[in-house]
């Protein structure tokens, strides 16, 4: 049995999505940022560096949102969820790699500065350049997104989710991503996907809003 | 023919250490930081991103140090630098992912606070907070080391040198490390093995100095 430890509108979503792609049968359980559940005993067992994601494999617990991902496409070879072969394996890793190490924490500057200075006069510069930075990292994005329809090419992999919720980060803090071309038209694709588009309905997430589904499906 | 990118003391040593223990037969091309050669046109050529490491492999280019291990385990599985079973090697990968979008992220406001915001008056805070998270993480590898001898337990693996490219990092910025006795000792382990060693001492690295080897004998 798999249970799932999630945030709404985290970088657990890229998981949650790859859970719903895999068809995966599991218990998603919901950490309340907003009570600050992420820093209490009971979740800190769990994970004692109070982050999501957090997946529960039997006896296994797998922290890490790539090495989730990574789990999950060994897990659920059939879905297809990363290249069969071993340039494209690298290919993908190194694609979830520059995900996880550049954009997102470059993204946590606009949405946590107190992470990264103590003094509140500070944290407008800190916002400021991460809104720069953010948008240098979009067009990166929608140059990778050229050849498509996917970020790997061909085919559609844990990759797509993974950089979709960083192109809705950007969107939730006031990025103008109206010169993406690319971007605009790999995320109709990806939200014309049943398992994406659910888990969006069910975070609230901004790139569903406007048109979205109604907020009433939202837990 | 494998080719590898570097710049010395950056993370890249990391993956220079993976590549002289795997007995791999290589090229090295030094990056020279201080004249900006990543962001001149010979390098942005090779990866427009403008950082180091990158492996070339024949015809392909790896980037994204992770990536670039996951790629040296498979090129070389007879020098078992990653666990062998499918548990142990999420383990592993998520190990590097902490690594690589937490501490390497965290440690660079301290090393590059101008990344992270425009205003010069406002790096004092960043690099003094940076400070105070390097120190918790080094704690947190600190108690990842208690088990012992190596981070993942029994077995050496590229996680090791990794994380050492990170206490290289934070005893150059003066990080006091003497509470953490686990550190120091296996410190000392990963400096004992010949292709640690011989890296270190190529790049002028702050763990060999002092006691060290004569600075003569780097690049």
């Amino acid at each position: 049995m798999l249970t799932f430890y999630y945030a709404p509108n985290s970088c657990s979503t890229a998981a949650h999505i790859v859970l719903e792609e895999a068809g995966a049968e599991y218990e998603p359980v919901k950490v309340d940022f907003t009570a600050a559940e992420q820093h209490g005993p009971a979740f800190r067992a769990i994970n004692p560096r109070g982050k999501v994601p957090v997946l529960r494999d039997g006896e296994r617990t797998v922290t890490e949102n790539v090495a989730i991902q990574f789990h999950l496409t060994e897990r659920f070879p059939e879905a297809r969820l990363r290249p069969s072969d071993p340039a494209g394996q690298v290919r993908w890793l190194s694609t979830l790699c520059w995900l996880a190490s550049t954009v997102q924490p470059d993204a946590r500057h606009i949405t946590r500065p107190e992470n990264y200075s103590d003094d509140p006069a500070t944290h407008p510069a800190l916002v400021a350049k991460g809104h720069k930075t953010l948008t240098r990292l979009m067009g990166e994005l929608d140059a990778m997104l050229a050849p498509g329809p996917w970020i790997l090419g061909d085919d559609y992999s844990t990759a797509d989710p993974y950089a979709l919720v960083f192109t809705g980060v950007a969107k939730k803090v006031g990025i103008d991503l109206s010169p993406f071309a690319n971007i605009a038209a790999w995320t109709d694709r990806c939200i014309a996907r049943p398992a994406v588009r659910k888990i969006l309905a069910m975070e609230c997430n901004a790139l569903l809003n406007p048109p979205g589904i109604a907020p009433g499906t939202a837990d």
